[in-house]
């Protein structure tokens, strides 16, 4: 499989770097706009074919089958829509693309030509959230009542999206992959405490049936990095840290207890938990190396991806509910 | 000062045990519905002077200047309205009432009366908490940008109030305390996964003048114990954790940073912070000690106390609008 | 069973309290050279029948069958002979003596007299060191390579005793306990920083057949409170932290890897651990609970206690020689 | 400035890269046994003049000014020998050599011939060791009571050294850098649990002048990482942390309290702390990056590195010291 790499910012090297990686995969060019980038993609990688500051050298190359784009948000969906007008299997940034219209048409457009598109929902890879889905799938942690998270950036600010397009994918994408359904409405609160309506600070509530409960927050302006989900069950639940170096997953034995009476409540209140926790060993693999492998796979078995179009359309379905309802005053932004 | 406190269930020993350490105190009575209670305080505090399980007995007695009441949420409003009526001071447990309206006419009542009415909002007379006020009062944060509040108990259930009445009453006056100023707005979201009506996981928006955003989460439903605030400003940020034992408070040498440049964001990403930080030292000293002894100076002194009847109607404001905003599905429940 | 209590200090009152939770005990009499403290523990516990300034009233007593004392070490040899002499039980705060020669003697008379001794050994009683034990005995752990504890406490100064008399009984007991049997050697480290002969900072390594290993730190001489201990087995490892408010014991699911292979050594080197860590739910009953109830029993049933006679002996044998090697500059000092 | 890179393991690479980034260095050639580690150097480095299995290609090289050694422990001084020969400034990776004659004849030899000699005592260079220099330095600290460092890594076993010449020239390094002092006499504790010879657990004692004292305890066997350091003085005390992410030094705002009030010290047992901590802002740049720039200036300024060839000594002096305590069953090995 020849592939065309277009943007190499921030997080274009590390897709470089684990395509590369595959025996099966051949990085036939790379593209950005800026020369100096380039030259350190040559540099650092020699094996890379053409070197080009034109993404149409890409997109228009005979010999090219998949197209992997990195670049701002709101280039994803013009050049991912040429990418596939020309053949190309898909390979798309988080977030898929900008609305959940332009999603709407590169999934169709894709089916029309049997093409594959996969969204880089880096987390779902991971050791971490793959052992949670463990728990969850095998009903271990019972019926779910919520999924909690905050992921905190440290006072960083960008003029193109709020922290919501920045961050919040992550989170959602997470979501979306665990609960494994779509919630039937959503609520957020935002400030842009700098630039207008470039957010940096936001609150999603997702509401799902049966009193499942969402909730995001996702903010740039903090003194530390925090990753934390906590996800509760009638059975067990789980805490899920993503900056503990080596138990970011703990399980705890316990479901919830409803107590009845109230002097019970005075001896329990001392407590701090009645349950034995485990730490599961989770498996460190970079996750974009499972990420590469599973585009791969998907193009080459002609399947769709774990994280295929539908799953980058359901994702920005949230984000751009949320962003509605902080336009409208924090109004409840129905789904369904 | 004699004193008579009405309720010794949870908290009520802690508020004997403390008035009873005052010199210029002395608890003429107790009572409580349980005579297993009274027992309990007779042989932990001897010198107590009367044990009755008739609330009465203390509201009227013509010999006790000031009342204690520590009873449930919904008996807070008859209770204080009685003592008020007989002349006694009022020392209430938080929340001040189960409406805003009921606490209104309590602090009417005390007006006219020349009476003091005292919440206690314990947690605003910890050394944390105060030394957090310093540093926002000396200006040292700058601008504050947001509150962010998290306090989870862990999976115990009550029957007459909802985690927002049991809980929130912590965060909500830690934060108008710190903040020293009102709301314009409410939205909240809350889940009731057991008892309809008694919500155990809530999340609660509070939109202040001039981008100022508060947020709680409070909730029953958790593994762990957790009560973590982030306090964010221009010049510094402070991380409030109640449950580490030293290190409660940490301040943050540094502001927001609007960076302008993409590259420099990927040199900022990969750092943690940019500032110093600083842990300062706290005063431990048990923070009901110093609430009794802020009641006594207040009636003593005939002046408000630091958490007066007005704070207590502050505090009750935001809770109830949570509660109105939950009930409408999530709406903006305007104050002003 | 009627007890009488020599010496209410520091200690002292949490004896009185949990001795008097025992439904089958009644505290005949209280003893210190200090009046103000029985006055205090004459308002704690109206029910004490006896305060005296004078030992000899409970060590003489005819109607007292058993003396727990808490006062400073080199006293209790005196007391303890004493009280044994006049047929009476002993319950002693640890360390059981201030040399070996003097257990000894307690412990020969006591048998002499069919009395019961008893040392306080507390941790030996909390729930964290029963959960271990467990752990160990059943085999989980396998073979035991080493036990390391680290105990410090917050740059206090004492004058009688150095920091090994001070805290190492601590870890001492625990180590006697879980490990269940005696060193050969020890060998010592340890530095006066302020007064002659008044170490503060130790270091105590303990030598077992088949090569296991102990070591102790004890240091009065830092910022923070640690108490820390790893034990290591072939099977799995323990980490014990007592000052972890909710995960005090984590086991982990790995032995040893003997690894031949250097590249797999690279692999392994990025890794934190390889398998699956529990912290399992642990017992938060006050250990002195356990430990008054302890001694109940095993004057009742006329059997040894957990931490009996030959406990103690063998507690201060290990801080005797410690001691003995620092005075000889670190040198090694045979046990057997 | 042209340099051969002998050895080319788990180490060897990151030299090649951070050398490779000097502006004024170029890699003429790097050599390792294993062919394949070759192929890996020059996919990554192509900028490498000569890659070969035949370290006397570089040591005979007439065109190469420096060598830099990061090859087996027990090959360092053979190697270091041949390169200063040859005229060659060199750089080795710690510990300098396996013994202390070898390191003095290496820094003679270097000083006969007017070349620089400087060890690879990376964590000199770190941002955090960088800080509390600073801090020792400046006299904030007084007068310094002890150092305590703890290293643990994770049950892996090496054949060739044991774990004091594996793990602990880090701890004594950044000793020997921090105290700027050497100590008068050794003893050292260690046990071989698997194979004879190779001790995987060691604690070694450190003594200096004016009671100053210092300990390390290494590790190669137990759950989870730990690197920690405690530096206590009369004014100030340190925590330096190196697995913490963002708070890796901790400076606690006071000193020694001697206490004589019994009274008082039951007051203060129960705080944690009396004083202020402050977590500085530490330097991240990459240590080893700021070590290639001190070797290239040394050569370049003809001036000691500072980690020159005395403190490759004085770190081996220890090292073989401590051996050789344990050799001899913990006797206690003096320097002076």
């Amino acid at each position: 499989m020849n592939i065309g790499i277009i943007g190499c910012g921030y997080w274009g090297p590390n897709l470089v770097r684990n395509f590369n990686a595959l025996d099966d995969v051949t990085i036939a060019a790379v593209s950005d706009s800026k020369p100096e980038r380039l030259d350190y993609i040559g540099r650092q990688f020699p094996a890379v074919g053409v070197l080009t500051t034109d993404a149409d050298d890409i997109l228009r190359s005979p010999n090219i089958d998949a197209v992997v784009i990195a670049t701002a948000v709101s280039s994803h969906f013009p050049l991912g829509l040429e990418a596939l007008s020309n053949g190309k299997h898909l390979f798309m940034e988080k977030p898929l693309t900008a609305t959940v219209e332009q999603a709407q048409q590169l999934i169709e457009l894709a089916e029309r030509k049997n093409l594959r598109v996969m969204v880089d929902h880096t987390f779902v890879y991971t050791g971490a959230v793959e052992t949670i889905k463990q728990f969850i799938d095998s009903g271990q942690l019972g019926e779910i009542y919520y999924f909690d998270s905050v992921r905190v950036n440290l006072g960083l600010f960008q003029h193109d999206v709020n922290v919501i397009w920045d961050l919040a994918p992550h989170d959602v994408s997470i979501m979306d992959y665990l609960l494994g359904r779509e919630p039937r409405a959503i609520a957020a609160t935002g400030v842009a405490h700098f630039e207008s309506d470039i957010e940096n600070i936001a609150y999603i509530s997702t509401y799902y049936d049966n009193n499942l409960l969402g909730h995001i927050h996702v903010n740039w302006l903090a003194p530390v990095k925090v990753r934390k989900t906590l996800i509760s069950g009638s059975r067990k639940m789980i805490i899920y840290d993503d900056m503990e170096p080596s138990e970011k997953v703990k399980v705890y034995d316990r479901g919830v207890e409803v107590v009845h009476d109230r002097n019970q409540i005075y001896d329990i209140l001392i407590q701090y938990r009645t349950g034995d926790m485990l730490a599961p060993r989770i498996d460190l693999t970079e996750a974009l190396k499972k990420v590469a492998r599973e585009f791969y796979d998907a193009v080459h078995e002609n399947r769709p991806a774990r994280t295929d179009g539908l799953a980058g359309l359901r994702v920005v379905r949230i984000l751009e509910a949320a962003n509605k309802s902080i336009r409208d005053g924090g109004r409840v932004v129905r789904l369904d």
